[in-house]
């Protein structure tokens, strides 16, 4: 159940001149993105994001060792929309999205030539990397030279140090956490926010990953702030937005990852959420890019953080969004029958099957918590 | 029982170039401290633990609003140590240390014309500050001009992502962790590894905040990771000093602190901890510099950082290090009494008795641990 949206402006975060670049996303409407090599589940999570939220928007996606295979087919959205192997093909391109999300955030080497050839035709590019593209000695020339913009959603400057802020108690916060990383948190705050708009609700996505970011054309790049600054900036996002009824603020990682445990919780304790929308994938039993390390269960992650978010302001585990993409529909059924009856908790996959399930949840739970 | 220690060079970590600059560190042996406006315990955090590990080495403290004062009645250590209004009045200074740790890392106003003059000098300024000093344009000419080196040790490019590395079995790695920032989790494990190395025990405090960097010589500044590679500094640091029989890992905020609990957490995970020494302060009861945030129990302490630590690696926490500035020493022998039969776990207060209770505790858990 996808859906269009065309994000409203909301006040700036931060530095305000990032802020206004970041804007100029909303602008774009004749986007390539970029998958070089990369046109799979594993790597492409920005570009199925893109596809799926920005439909209308994008002409093609560029990856030159899959043109004549259909996009749809290698990551599961896009349907008609062309993979070519040179931006030269496109007329009135206005900006090349870099589609991936790797580990660490380096840009492959596949990807430079296409990148370079965008800039030199005053194409702007648009990429999420923790290689800042616009520091590039030689593209930041190139550009300066073709009139091409880069923007790297991750840059930022926010040095807000939390201070335990006390939230205007008519907005509702709300947070996806996982039990790993790329298992849809992004997806399902998305779907929630779309579903309770369609019910008139002022709803709002609160992005705080990159590829979030993208869609919205506003958040906070979390897990690139400065250590010091990341429970502050997560609170500044919020401080920012709560004006809007209900806020669906983005997660990120997981409590127990190896390598991102940090940006999980000091995104949950700087947002402060009432209520935690628990994401996992069915079936994952590892964790992702990491085989020799075993997931904990649902029932001891609903524990873990309730206890932990609890340490800053009560919070509760109010639904389960569970992603089935290895699963058939019956098998999904299954699935969600056994871990709602199993957790005592409402139970969807919001990418087959929307977020009406959750919506109504929050809905239920925002009686009792503002 | 403070006692000198000249650091042992240890395998540079991550940017060499960075570490090259951070182990110039150990080569000054007639530093200044500067604490302009700021000698007192709460902001002098630096200053005091430089004058205790580094007492031969600092010749003064600068402070022009306190001069005739003496530095061991304001901030408790340095007996003897001259404060002084101006670098003119002393021969021979090789450095000059920002002497402070305030929330945020901003310079205050107050210290710019004496890091200036420093400077012009040619004297070499080491600084802790987020606000790096090597960047600042003007004062960086003026260094080049006269030949001053900047030293921001906590300016680094840490860029690994943890990934749940197997450690050297064989070595003991202990964590101090705390009820809130500033409890003394630094001088725990320096003290810790005095006392192992008197007992002819290889023992090395690995430092990650700044002011722990200013004593080693060494280590990572965990809090000015970007937050995607929080974790991955962590393990890298471990990784590179698991040599050693023993580790001591500096803590960092607390699991809990509304600010610092990310921090906290991926330093937790990343290093992975066999065993932990819980530091408080007794008698705070609220989070510094945020008196509406109450401070959780001992008691919750305890369970909550076993259960997050061992969800990376089986971890428990093995000792209590108090930290008894408010008491007598009779009422700090009667909090400790209390606290140990309440807790059964051995405490101590390192800086006034030593660190002996808590050898013995890790003596002791070595043992079964490893």
């Amino acid at each position: 159940m996808p859906a269009q949206q065309i994000s409203v402006a909301d006040p700036p975060i931060s530095n305000p001149e990032q802020s206004q670049l970041i804007s100029r996303i909303n602008g774009y409407h004749r986007i390539v993105i970029l998958t070089e090599a990369h046109t799979n589940y594993q790597y492409a999570k920005t570009a199925i994001a893109l596809l799926r939220y920005r439909t209308a928007d994008v002409v093609a996606v560029l990856d030159s060792t899959q043109v004549g295979r259909q996009v749809k087919d290698l990551i599961g959205q896009g349907d008609g929309i062309p993979i070519v192997s040179s931006m030269k093909e496109l007329d009135d391109v206005d900006a090349l999205f870099v589609g991936i999300s790797p580990s660490g955030g380096r840009l492959p080497a596949a990807m430079q030539a296409a990148i370079r050839e965008a800039i030199e035709a005053g194409i702007d590019v648009v990429s999420g990397l923790h290689d800042f593209l616009s520091e590039d000695v030689e593209l930041k020339q190139l550009a300066e030279e073709s009139g091409s913009t880069i923007i790297d959603v991750r840059k930022n400057n926010c040095r807000e140090v939390a201070r335990h802020a006390t939230f205007n108690p008519q907005c509702l916060r709300i947070h996806t956490v996982g039990h790993d990383c790329s298992v849809g948190k992004m997806i399902a705050s998305k779907e929630i926010e779309l579903e309770l708009i369609r019910r008139g609700i002022d709803a709002r996505f609160l992005a705080t990953g990159q590829t979030g970011i993208m869609i919205a054309g506003n958040g906070i790049p979390i897990d690139c702030t400065v250590s010091d600054f990341l429970n502050g900036s997560a609170e500044q996002l919020v401080l920012d937005h709560q004006h809007h009824e209900i806020v669906l603020i983005e997660g990120q990682g997981c409590i127990t990852h190896p390598a991102y445990s940090g940006v999980t919780l000091g995104l949950l304790h700087g947002s402060a959420p009432h209520g935690l929308i628990l994401c996992y994938e069915a079936g994952r039993e590892t964790v992702k890019n990491l085989d020799h390390v075993p997931i904990p269960s649902l029932k001891q992650f609903v524990s873990l953080y309730e206890t932990i978010a609890s340490a800053r302001h009560p919070s509760k585990i109010i639904g389960i969004a569970m992603n089935g993409r290895r699963l058939t529909p019956e098998e999904g059924e299954l699935e969600k029958q056994k871990v709602s009856a199993e957790l005592g908790l409402p139970v969807c996959d919001v990418f087959r099957d929307g977020a009406a399930v959750l919506a109504d949840a929050i809905l239920e739970f925002q009686k009792e918590a503002v």
